[in-house]
């Protein structure tokens, strides 16, 4: 029996704000894995603001998606089928299996996972790519330690929501910048923040002065633009600014908004360091080690937002950029 | 017999590039000095980019000077009277003296020189707070070592050709980015430098291209705008920038040009990392004897641009804006 592969490919590079007619979705026989390959059923497909980034014509930490390409996305699947004597027919393992029902490839870049462990999601939230990058951009990055002022931005996403419950376990005052009251309430009632600001409804900069009265020590950028330039604004001596993204610049169709005020780093001793989660690989396992302990005791909290149906896609994937997600986005597409 | 102080005091706060009338030229007899306080007779006055930021009223570093408040300058002078027994009259000291021919102040933030080891103007240049700016961002900030890839902008003022020569002492490979051919034939010529890339006539971005195929390692801005930018976009893995200052920002009477590729950052996993040289005062000893090493061994030249007459000071202080000097700026007073 003939499986078939339903998958999006990239169809035209992005102008602004991705569209429906950027991909093409299209059905093709599921190939057999050759010698070192497995075919996975896919499960669960991650969305990420780092997608966007992929999808331009541009030199990056990654080559940008080809045009014809499967969208890239990093997913979580079942086995079935191996020519690989490593990896099981119902094997469940973790990768880049992009937005499709089923991928053969290469066991190279595969992590076996174990869904009685964990749920399936939480391998693409906090033990994916999503809580290492919280974790190595909080800790490595940023230095933050206890006693510390850590604000994260995006702070309602899944970086985000990780970066400030992490922040709070290692002994920080923990402010979160998010955009509505429902996220607002969320991560300062479910998730413990000491404060929340409401981007669309407060003035950031004063907002900030107000619940970092001696200045931020740890700032988590995701998001660029005016709300990290209100950040600048209200630096303590020596802070330090993680850069791990700019979803506000993403969809521009002119270049970035720098941030104006950067002599801030001059005055105030401060340094702005960015980072790509993938360097941190060799050391994932120390951090989920951390975590899965975090979690057992309660004091981490996954949260995922599933939406069913891989058709889905396109319109799913824009709830990153509309702010309409809270926790980590997924697309599931079966069991 | 009572002396008469001649002093430059801040009349006005600047709007872009500092007038004449910002200053009242004034005269007022000399004070004699009161216990733990010591008169000095100014002999060179240095003239630095960052007394324009001074000038401005906003919270920084430092406070601002205040209107009716002698403009704030480092300068070097001969002790003409005494009230501290640690001090004596003919001593030769260094300190923030002020735009003025007598500064009768506390002894606590004076340096005792000796002008037979040394002349004089180079303890306001490669052994003042400029020497000291060059050594620690350079090292210490951005942590340069050899065989890395190393770009100063400015690198015909001050701090820049500092910078690139110790650079070159360190093994590095070492470009200047400076204004105008003559600037560029000197750094290469008569410092060593590797390469210079004159930004009056040149495309910036290209020609660091071109010069340093592998990238930037380390980064150290002077001057902001177009030139940052134009690093930015040639950072090597792991680069670090050192944000030293901004001069092509300093007269904008609109918000700085924030750097519109700052993602580079995160890109390449670079930094970026601002520094006030204040804060390595107890590390100025073991700088200045490093450096007169090099000095005497031939390896790090001075050069000084001297022009006479406190009279001059405010069209003196403006070469710095335009770019007319080489090396350091100091206004001579007397013998």
């Amino acid at each position: 029996m003939q499986l078939v592969n339903h998958r999006f490919q990239l169809a035209a590079r992005p102008v602004g704000l991705v569209q429906r007619s950027d991909f093409s979705y299209t059905e093709a026989p599921v190939a057999d894995p050759k010698d070192g390959e497995v075919t996975v059923k896919v499960l669960y497909i991650s969305l990420d603001p780092a997608m966007r980034g992929w999808m331009n014509d541009v030199k990056s930490y990654v080559p940008p998606v080809a045009i014809g390409e499967v969208m890239r996305a990093m997913a979580v699947g079942r086995i079935i089928a191996s020519k690989d004597p490593k990896f099981q027919v119902g094997d469940h393992v973790t990768g880049i299996f992009g937005v499709q029902e089923y991928a053969t490839v290469g066991t190279k870049g595969l992590t076996k996972v174990d869904p009685k462990a964990v749920p399936l999601p939480v391998y693409l939230s906090l033990l994916g790519a999503t809580g290492m990058t919280a974790y190595f951009g909080l800790l490595d990055v940023g230095a933050a330690k206890a006693g510390d002022t850590v604000v994260v931005s995006g702070a309602g996403g899944a970086v985000g929501i990780a970066v400030g419950q992490i922040a709070k376990i290692k002994g920080c005052r923990t402010i979160g910048i998010a955009g509505g009251a429902a996220k607002c309430e969320y991560i300062v009632k479910e998730l413990g923040f000491d404060a929340a600001i409401d981007y669309k409804s407060e003035d950031v900069k004063r907002a900030l002065k107000t619940h970092a009265p001696k200045g931020i020590d740890v700032y988590f950028d995701n998001v660029g633009g005016e709300i990290l330039e209100a950040a600048l604004s209200n630096l303590a001596r020596r802070a330090r600014i993680v850069i791990c993204g700019a979803i506000s610049q993403y969809n521009n169709t002119t270049p970035p908004k720098g941030p104006t005020n950067y002599l801030a780093l001059l005055v105030q001793r401060a340094r702005m360091e960015g980072f790509v989660v993938f360097d941190y690989a060799e050391r994932y396992g120390e951090a989920a080690r951390e975590m899965v302990g975090w979690v057992a005791e309660g004091k981490l909290k996954s949260r995922e937002e599933i939406v069913e149906g891989i058709q889905t896609f396109p319109d799913t994937f824009l709830k990153l950029f509309k702010g309409e997600n809270t926790g980590k986005l997924l697309l599931k597409l079966a069991d």
